[in-house]
């Protein structure tokens, strides 16, 4: 399965601690612009869970962490923090490389906006809409601590694990870096990438039981024409996979939390080195109407997957996480035509026989 | 809940009689142009349920009928045959009223496509694409036989029902018709509609168990600007609904079979009078392009709804159905923007205002 965000439901927070977001307090500068969230008339979410509502924040906090879990931290190892507090640290490092590398070579600027739960948790979103390179890129790291229900945690620990299995709602904790960059070129591929970890709480009524922990994530190339790419896929819809593949791990938590700390810090950092030379070769590539009419139904196709099988997007709208940071994922336009099949043998037709019929490019 | 495609699962029927689909029977003249179904390269659908895979047809049956259901229709009181044939009769009649006065508006020209399952059952689905008031415009007809999970008879029967609380599979029948509208003029709104009749056989184990018949479906519109229409609404996403309402019901089994029959008749000969003087008063409408900007935002919306709630979708896609047919609901193009406001008391804002705000407008 494959999920692309880290918007999990919230019940209601074991604790309230709110973190101390000192708005006085002066912050690193600002290279991007953040905005301040704009108030929505009163929703009533129909959802079966409750959820509480983010609210939005002028100024970046040091950290989305529970004040419990940094004073947790800093009471340890006089070295080392907490693994939640340094994989935090290390996708907001990650979003602002990234970011940055992308206002680089697109010359656009990405827009901010900043929130946070009562209950502690938050999240950064930037977008960058309607550049020179991009359509639509959206690069979002958040912080989230909830409640899973114990299906959930069976399925995500493996339906035999028996530690659990007659305990109720597990406490979490989950923080990811999320990302989908869709170019306007059709001959430059959509990239997502999404790295998380979670850490999961004894269940109050089991105090004794033991905690979990596990790291995932993946980085994927989603082409509308194929310039040969390494490829490893994830995911079948309509006897397709979504894109031409690319590294994707979940459940990790057989090596020690360094090491794998190390190897998802190693997996960011990878991704502009792989995917910026791929735009810098295809997003001033000459291209007809036809290049972009094809663009736009795997356009349609990328939204399908997103909404239909996407595990992160569909669990965080049913659940009420913040719907436009999990939908900045779909891109700018789309289009759908009924039974459109190309062209046997055309480029087209390749980039779709190699969705149904996968292969080893490596 | 809102379902608007007949596409159900097909475990594997317990009757495997083919219905008579004599392609040399030289069937009554078609006015739309029937096309042969392409074949498709070998599909691997990941699916927990195995279902039949469509078959194309190059010619309209008669019936999509089991021949069993046509024979014991035959059998029965010689005045009426079977509720299943006569809805399939009326569904079909009603495709063929509603293409025709949408091809008499538009000037375009519906595609079809005919297909059959070897167990019985089949659909015929109508295509008008960039038409010249339509940007997309199907009309399906389905008849399926099926085999439903207890947890899908006893979520459509309530909870509360004692009868197969304990029975496997619940063998079904059920045949649809479903449309889904979209015109090109901003002005102009999208009309969706679907009349379905369901109907279960006792189950295997239990062969004394009492059948049972429902009849469900709806119209509703679906502008992109306020022209104020008749209103009452059903679903909620984002806490909005999708569109501004019109009539739903579902479940319906407590009248006789004969008035429910007379009913949906009633409702589908409504839809052309209902829609078309909307679409002859606003087809033409001058627009700009923030308002066609606009209506493909509303369209990314509409394409939200579809693909992530619209239970008809989901479980089609899910269950293997034909996603072509399935899939035909969505616009030719849609577009989103990162969190997307309009500004306040302008026309766009009104129809955000009432699509969260439900009103009475009747």
């Amino acid at each position: 399965m494959h999920s692309s965000h880290i918007s999990l439901p919230i019940f209601s927070p074991p604790k309230t601690l709110k973190s101390q977001f000192l708005s006085s307090l002066n912050p690193t500068p600002l290279p991007i612009q953040t905005r301040l969230l704009s108030t929505r008339p009163t929703l009533t979410i129909r959802s079966a869970v409750a959820i509480e509502k983010e609210t939005p924040e002028d100024e970046r906090p040091e950290t989305f962490l529970r004040q419990s879990d940094d004073a947790a931290a800093s009471l340890s190892s006089s070295s080392a923090s907490s693994v939640r507090g340094r994989f935090e640290k290390m996708i907001r490092e990650a979003q602002d490389s990234v970011c940055e590398a992308i206002e680089a070579v697109d010359g656009g600027k990405f827009e901010e906006d900043v929130w946070s739960r009562p209950g502690g948790g938050g999240g950064i979103s930037r977008v960058l809409q309607e550049g020179n390179v991009w359509e639509k890129a959206g690069v979002n790291v958040s912080v989230v601590y909830g409640m899973m229900p114990p299906e959930a945690y069976r399925a995500a620990k493996g339906e035999g694990s028996a530690e659990g299995a007659k305990a109720g709602p597990v406490p979490f904790f989950a923080a990811g870096i999320s990302s989908v960059l869709h170019p306007k070129n059709p001959f430059a591929p959509t990239l997502h990438f999404n790295y998380r970890y979670f850490e999961t709480d004894a269940p109050k009524d089991a105090p004794g039981a033991p905690r979990q922990w596990w790291f995932g994530g993946g980085t994927d190339l989603t082409p509308a024409y194929i310039f040969e790419e390494d490829v490893k896929h994830f995911h079948t819809h309509r006897g397709e996979r979504r894109g031409l593949g690319g590294i994707f791990f979940d459940d990790l938590n057989d090596y020690d939390q360094e090491m794998l700390l190390a190897f998802s810090t190693e997996c960011t950092k990878s991704v502009i080195p792989a995917y910026i030379p791929i735009i810098e070769r295809c997003k001033d590539m000459p291209f007809t109407e036809r290049h972009k009419a094809w663009q736009q139904l795997r356009r349609g196709r990328y939204v399908e997957f997103n909404l239909v099988y996407d595990r992160g997007t569909t669990f965080g709208l049913k659940t009420g996480g913040r719907i436009e940071s999990i939908l900045v994922s779909l891109p700018l336009t789309a289009r759908w035509e009924y039974d459109h099949e190309p062209e046997e043998e055309s480029e087209e037709w390749k980039l779709l026989d190699a969705c149904i019929n996968p292969k080893e490019w490596v």
